[in-house]
Parts: C-alpha cells; structure tokens; sequence
C-alpha cells in the first residue's frame, strides 16, 4: 500500500563539526575566528531599533551591498548576499548548473559541494589531486556542466597560484566556474582580479572566518550581471527575505572597519606561521597553510588517537575519516593562547609515545 | 557554440509587496504587525554578547525550539525551525514532495506555492475554489504527491473549519498534507489539534504576523518526528546554519511573553472587525476575514484606480493583477489611527464618485 512516507526524500546530510558547550573547552574544529568582530558591530546592534522588527527587512540587504560595493569596487547588482556562504553556494548550484553533464570538484574538498549536487540531483564528477594534495590542472580540461574550486581549498589548507584559476577560466568558457574563497583572506589571490576578463567566473566569500561573524550568517558573491541576476531570481523563487536585519546592518559595520579586519587577520598569520614552526618541532607535517587552520599529520602517532586524547582534554580539533585523509587533523587557528594550550597537551599526548 | 549561459536557471521568481521608505507612509501592503514585538525583545538584542558571533550559531537553534515546545506542547524533534515560514515551507517542498504525481494546492491560495513547485520541478495541479472563495473539499480528494492548503488562505482572508481539514487528512493518508498557518493567530482554528491523530500532517507558522518579528525571520513547523527528522536532513543538505544568533534568542523571548502576544493579537482582530463594518458602510463587500488584512472588492470602483489613487496619496495596499481577483484589494490591519488614515483617504476617493 501507498504511504506518505514513500515519498520523503532520502539523503544522506552533511555533518557540521561539533559545537561543545562550556567554559574552560578549546574549540578549534570549525574555523571560526578567535576574536570578536569590529566593535562598531557591537554599537550597531546595541543601537538597534527593536521596533523595526516588525517590518519585512530589505530584500536586497541594501546596506550591507552598499558596503561591499565600496569596499570591493564592484557595482551593487554584481554582488549577491545570503545567509552564509552556504547559503550563496546552494543557490548558486541551482541557478548555474542546469546541464546534463557533470559538474568538476576536487575529490578531497568542501564536503557540502557533494551534498549540494546529490540535493538538487546535479550529475557531478571528482577531479583527481596530486600525492601532495595539490589540484590537478587538466583534470579540469574536460567536459563540464560547471566547476567548483575551493582556493586555499580546505581542508588541506593550500592555495592553488591565480595562474591556476585562470587557466581553468580559459579553458572552460562554456561553464560557469565557481570560486569558493572561504578563507582567502589568510594569504590566498582572491580571483575577484579576474572578473573584469571573465564574466562566467563567480567568486564566493563568507562573513564566517575573517571577520568574526559566523553567529550573523553571512556570505556573499561578486559576478558578472548576468550572474549575479539569476541568482537573484532563484533566491527570490525560494525567499524573498533571507538576510534578516540585525545582520546586514551589522554586517555592513564589520565591512566598514577596514584597519580593524587587516589587524585581526594579521594576527592570525603571525600564530599560524609561528604554528608551522611548533607543529614540525612535534614531529608533524603539513601543506604550506594559506587558511586560518592547519592540516597536519604526525609521523608516529594516528589522527585519529591525537583526536581522542585531544578531545579528552576539553581540546576539539577536527577529524574526517575518510579515504586519503584519514591520518590527518584540522586544527584552527586559536588566539596565541590556545595554541600553546594545545600545544602543550600535544606535547603530553607524544611524549609518552 | 555551446556558452555558459545555457544552463543558467530561467524562473520567474515570486514578487514580493513593495517596501516604501518615508516618514508619512502608511504601508497596509505586506501583512505586518502594526505593534513592535515584546519588550524582552528589545531586552535580549540589547544584552546581546556581541563577541559571540565569532562561533556558529546553534545549528538547531535550540533556545528557539525549546519556547516553543513549551508554548505549543510539543516535544523538540517534532518542531523544525527555518528562516522565515518560507525557509520551512521551500524545504518541506524539497523534502516531502518527490511523486511523480501532481501535488494539490488552491487556485487561489500564496503565491509561492506555484513558485517552488516550479523551482523544484514538482508537478503540481490547482484545486477550483467556489465562487464565494471557499475551498472546494472533493478537489483534493484526487491522486496526488501531496498536499498544500493555506488556512486562512491568503488573500481571501478565510478560515476553513478544522473539519475540512481533517476530511481532508482522512482522504490523503498516503500524502504529506502541510497546512500552512501563517495567518491562524488572528482567529483560525490550528490544525496542530489533529497531530495526535495523523503523522502525515505538518503545521508552519510564522513569526513574521503575529509576533511582530519579520525582520527577525523566523518560521516554523511542527509535525511527527518523522516528517521533522526528514526536514531536518534537508536543510542539513542545504545549510546546516540557517538561523542566526540574535533571531533564535529574540524569538524565544517573543514566546515567551504570551501576555503580550495576546493582548496584542486581540487589538488587531479589534480594529479588523471595527473596519469590516466601515468598508461595508463605503460600499466594500469583503469575506469574513480571520486574518490580519482584509480582502475587499467596492461595488463601484475598480480595485486598480482605488490602489493607485492611495498610492499617490502614500498609503500603500496590495493589488494582484490576476484572474478572478483583480478587482480586489488585500488591506493589512494596522493600527486605529493607520486605518483612519487609509477610511478618511477612501471616503475621498470614492465620494468622489
């Protein structure tokens, strides 16, 4: 017999790292920022009129595309906002990859690209990296119904050359090629220098890593026109009002506050380069890290132990087991205090090995 | 040559109520709560810890969640949460209709509906209303994928009675049947009274009307923790944070304060039925509205000149050019003196006549 539950839809989600709760926990397993956003965001909101509440919020999330716009030199309809780059990337898969051929991503990447594609039943291929974890370039030169490219692709942390990008741009201009910038602002090459050249290109980026504002979901695309407009048409197929107001109006404060975002996200570089240096001295290695986390594997000691005894230790770094990657850890990049809190426990963990 | 444009999503995507700017406006037009929402509101986003938006939210924004169990009486994991009743209702769409069979919703009913069946590539027939803008029972009791039914339907403004839902319901047991609510707070009967009986059923709200919050973008579902375990694995497939900080923990305090939600609520359904009696003595003819605007037709003038002349005059109500309804006008409820405003403004515009 017929049932409603025939019909549900069967799919495998993606699993977020873990949020603990708690004082004295060391959280680095989901990237996020060790210091708080720009303090004109805490004006901001303290400062908001409640009562506006009760009005639909802007569509467009005006205020903080006006902010973009300036900071980034693009007109207000190349740029598109949702609620996190998440958000940005789901619609971006359902308005640009409509071909009955299979989309390209690397095979070691955002997970969520997969979940994505399985969701809206996109035919999809992986794209083969090299032993060092490295993208292939010609795996790209096939036939394509769309690509994404995470650049620094996580979670192994490198930075493919610009070079790189733009031979991919080249050679695929029949495809909307997508470049998923999460965590750009760390030491990658944003691809925004190539969208005067390519109007098929997209770049993605998010509110979530460098500027501290994973708790406001905001994510954001820069595109050609004809981009940029059809994901507006599908966001307003799916809601009109994704963005709420609290969030534009505080993100637009977090954009404006320029000295503040390079100072923080410079000291972030300095704890992750003086990471590298710790992290090898403790027999780990690792790829050149452009990110704020480091994607490191012991020579004695399994991932998957350190993560445990880590774990134990109130320290929460993340660990994927899955094929290739599955002797290898995610570590954020804390304030200089947690580091050396875990670095101290890292200590203890392999030195009695 | 094969281009990138190709396979860029062609929609036709949902026109939101225009949002005018202005001091004097008085804006009757998107179905708005005229009240500001809770003071705990106001107090909550005040003692906001801003430095917390550097972590993700919670991603099933369980301050939220927990209210509203307590409010309606359900447990957590029969309650889902989204951004907006959209969110909810675009991702029972994605999760609960996937028959090859048509699903069913009212020829006249949320003009969405039609939009994410369209997005989603669902098949979908409309239902027939009577003359008098009722729904039509035996219309659904056809093979169908599932089922969508607005009550209140907007913009009727009428309420059918919880027995045709449930006939309803005892026909489609092979059916997700979701009733959409968004506007039941101001004097329908909740279809949440039969979710002891059918496991089939999924109730959505809104925070948007009611509760003075479409800023804040909240909406919700209730159903069996079947249905709520299925959309929760979709929009972990989609976005696994949805719902930013400052809403779930504004959102709770919304439910929290019933006093004020009802005290409220009543002055709406106050004014409302004090208006019916005025339009009636300006010569509107209206169904009985259970919901906060009123659908009205004057038995002289044409809705399209009635609309523009108030539109000039900065009082803004919405007009759908649409068959069967476009001589009417969908007037939200506002406040006494807002209503004043707009019956003082009509009494010109058609004693003019």
């Amino acid at each position: 017999m017929a049932s409603w539950e025939d019909n549900l839809r069967q799919i495998e989600p993606y699993v977020p790292g873990e949020q603990p709760q708690g004082k004295d926990i060391v959280k680095l397993n989901t990237n996020e920022n060790p210091y708080p956003p720009a303090p004109e965001v805490e004006k901001i909101i303290k400062e908001f009129k409640t009562e506006d509440l009760k009005k639909y919020p802007d569509t467009t999330a005006q205020p903080l595309v006006e902010a973009l716009s300036e900071y980034y030199g693009f007109e207000e309809n190349e740029i598109f906002v949702g609620v996190g780059s998440d958000d940005v990337l789901a619609m971006a898969f359902m308005a640009f990859f409509n071909s009955d051929k299979p989309i390209l991503f690397p095979e070691i990447s955002y997970s969520f690209y997969e979940v994505w594609a399985d969701l809206f039943r996109i035919p999809y291929t992986k794209t083969k990296l090299n032993e060092d974890f490295t993208l292939q370039k010609e795996e790209f030169f096939k036939e394509n119904g769309g690509i994404v490219i995470a650049n620094p692709n996580a979670p192994t942390s490198i930075a493919e050359p610009l070079e790189f990008i733009e031979d991919v741009l080249k050679y695929n201009q029949a495809s909307v090629v997508i470049v998923d910038e999460a965590y750009v602002d760390f030491g990658g090459n944003s691809a925004l220098s190539l969208l005067n050249k390519y109007n098929n290109l997209l770049v993605v980026q998010t509110f979530s890593k460098s500027r501290s504002m994973a708790g406001a979901r905001i994510g954001f695309a820069i595109g050609s026109k004809k981009l940029i407009s059809t994901l507006n048409a599908v966001k307003n197929s799916y809601n009109s009002y994704t963005m709420n107001m609290v969030s534009y109006l505080a993100g637009r404060e977090a954009v404006l506050n320029k000295a503040y975002f390079e100072d923080r996200v410079n000291a972030i570089i300095k704890t992750r380069e003086n990471c590298k240096k710790s992290f090898k001295e403790l027999g780990f290695t690792m790829p050149d890290s452009k990110t704020n986390f480091l994607f490191v594997k012991h020579d004695r000691v399994p991932a998957a132990e350190i993560y445990e005894k880590l774990r134990q230790a109130g320290i929460y770094v993340r660990y994927f087991k899955k094929p290739r990657i599955d002797n290898y850890l995610r570590i954020t990049i804390g304030t200089d205090e947690e580091m050396n809190k875990l670095l101290g426990e890292l200590k203890k963990i392999l030195g009695g090995k």
